[in-house]
């Protein structure tokens, strides 16, 4: 099957979005963005065997490839408008190709945007490229520079469950033997099929102050917002929300308990906001510390000491540090 | 060094256009479109090894990847709004990256279009998706569906080049001997190089019917518009705008004399017209046939006759067919 009949048969999908003028056929697509709304883009790139398992489901790669650039959108408050999607394949196999545009498209329809073009080409290594369009309210946009000292630190969410189920597919035969098969299940749905939290960002976007989507682990992406801020925090580790699948692993194996703090790929939103508008957020998430002038990130254990990082992750002190 | 500080030193550069709200560094770019305009985007994967050589000078690579995004905006008669750069690489290093960076930002900086996000990856295999994002004036949007019997059908430019410029790098040893080397430093430069004919194309959104830019070689791409325009064509091959490198080198191979015909990457547009606005067209441009009613693509050699496609290309029939 050649590249054209490839498209049309996996990827040319009736779209009754009235802003897509023109999806999927022609050198560009063509879109309507309302007179006084702001265009948002994005491109991620996902390679087999880094982003995601060489076997991953492909219905699941599609699925991910779609949220994690949704993702992006809904960091900034803002609701999509259309997507693109490039795509590498080694070779064209039906079955893969059915499953992947299977997840893409199920994901896109709830969260109701059009796949509107793309490009997809031979490459020995499976590469995904996908590009998000959106559209926000000029002056209602999550950035990144905009924390302020006094702000709440919030996740929705939990944490930690995508890094435990990548650890459970990578290595099954370290997983703690009281773990239930529907707990395990559980964590590695969370890594294979990331909610983008876009529903959630749109409200942020009315009363929030900085955001971003924790795709590289609370304490890498936090630090981009105190970066771009010019600002530091404090974070009180014992309040991360984890799962219930996430609470016994760790309790079964207290060596990880720091993971929820570097762990990437939950796709959560973490945000900043005056704590007098606390009371708006209508949605599961939760205070985990502070915005604060002094610039710096700390971090405090059950016993209030400072964590350092250090090889791989996060070290509790023996005892208090000045 | 990491991605971030890759992405800072190479691809984080100052945006003087007014429209790039907020550029590279946030969960997405922000962009102001005109309230009475529509938005473009256009999507398109290269892989090192196939759509160019291994060994092409990174310089070419950034430009090429580029030119070949925004000769899409082109065929369409937009204007560039801003670009989205994945890069996926087998090693970050800085020569190579300090060249891409050159070549894309060079031919960026001459089109007048910033680079306003992105992503950098590892991965075994060099893959560049690059998303263009372009506005153009409702009603004025070259689409392949508005051809019509009776037009002329034009190209800009010349056709060849970049193919008999392919020819030159992979078997340099089938070379005609008189080819002069300038000749041939023209064809890779038309291969290597391309110029996606921006102002041509925001010219013919004025006048012109249907357009597409030729990548897959003038017989493919004008079979995108036949089709879905629903009208057929004959085209005059001795009409085929030549250079003068190509013309020599056809001169001393003649086995090669339909390659303009099916040679892709020379990235001219093709567009159709009524033959009433012929003389709006300012730039260099040739009429190679027109568009008819009854379906089918006839293209007559010099003798008159129509020549039928082969494997690998087209043949001259020995004598006039019904």
């Amino acid at each position: 099957m050649n590249e054209f009949a490839l498209i049309r048969r996996y990827f040319q999908r009736d779209c009754a979005d009235p802003a897509v003028l023109l999806g999927v056929g022609d050198d560009c697509a063509l879109l309507k963005l309302p007179a006084d709304e702001i265009l948002l883009v994005s491109t991620d790139l996902l390679v087999a065997g880094r982003h995601f398992p060489m076997d991953t489901a492909p219905f699941d790669i599609g699925h991910k490839a779609l949220a994690v650039n949704l993702s992006d959108l809904a960091a900034m408050g803002a609701r999509p408008l259309g997507v693109t999607l490039g795509l590498a394949l080694p070779k064209a196999d039906a079955d893969w190709l059915a499953g992947f545009a299977e997840g893409f498209h199920a994901l896109a329809a709830e969260c109701g945007v059009c796949l509107v073009g793309g490009d997809t080409v031979a490459s020995p290594q499976l590469t995904i490229a996908v590009t998000v369009l959106g559209a926000g309210q000029a002056g209602r946009i999550l950035r990144r520079d905009a924390a302020k000292p006094g702000d709440l630190i919030a996740v929705t969410g939990t944490l930690g469950d995508a890094g435990l189920g990548l650890r459970a597919v990578m290595t099954p035969e370290r997983v703690p033997a009281v773990l239930p098969r529907d707990e395990l299940d559980f964590l590695v749905a969370r890594l294979n099929r990331p909610s983008p939290r876009l529903a959630e960002g749109q409200r942020l976007s009315v009363f929030a102050h900085a955001a971003i989507d924790i795709s590289d682990g609370l304490v890498q992406d936090l630090t981009h917002i105190l970066d771009a801020s010019g600002v530091g925090a404090e974070i009180d580790a014992t309040r991360i929300p984890l799962s219930a699948a996430a609470r016994n692993w760790l309790q079964a194996d207290p060596t990880l308990d720091t993971l929820p703090l570097t762990a990437g790929d939950d796709y959560e939103l973490l945000f900043t906001l005056d704590p007098a508008h606390w009371d708006q957020v209508d949605f599961p998430a939760t205070v985990i510390g502070s915005i604060r002038a002094e610039p710096g990130l700390v971090i405090r254990d059950a016993a209030g000491n400072p964590l350092t990082l250090s090889q791989g992750g996060f070290d509790h002190f023996a005892g208090p540090t000045a």
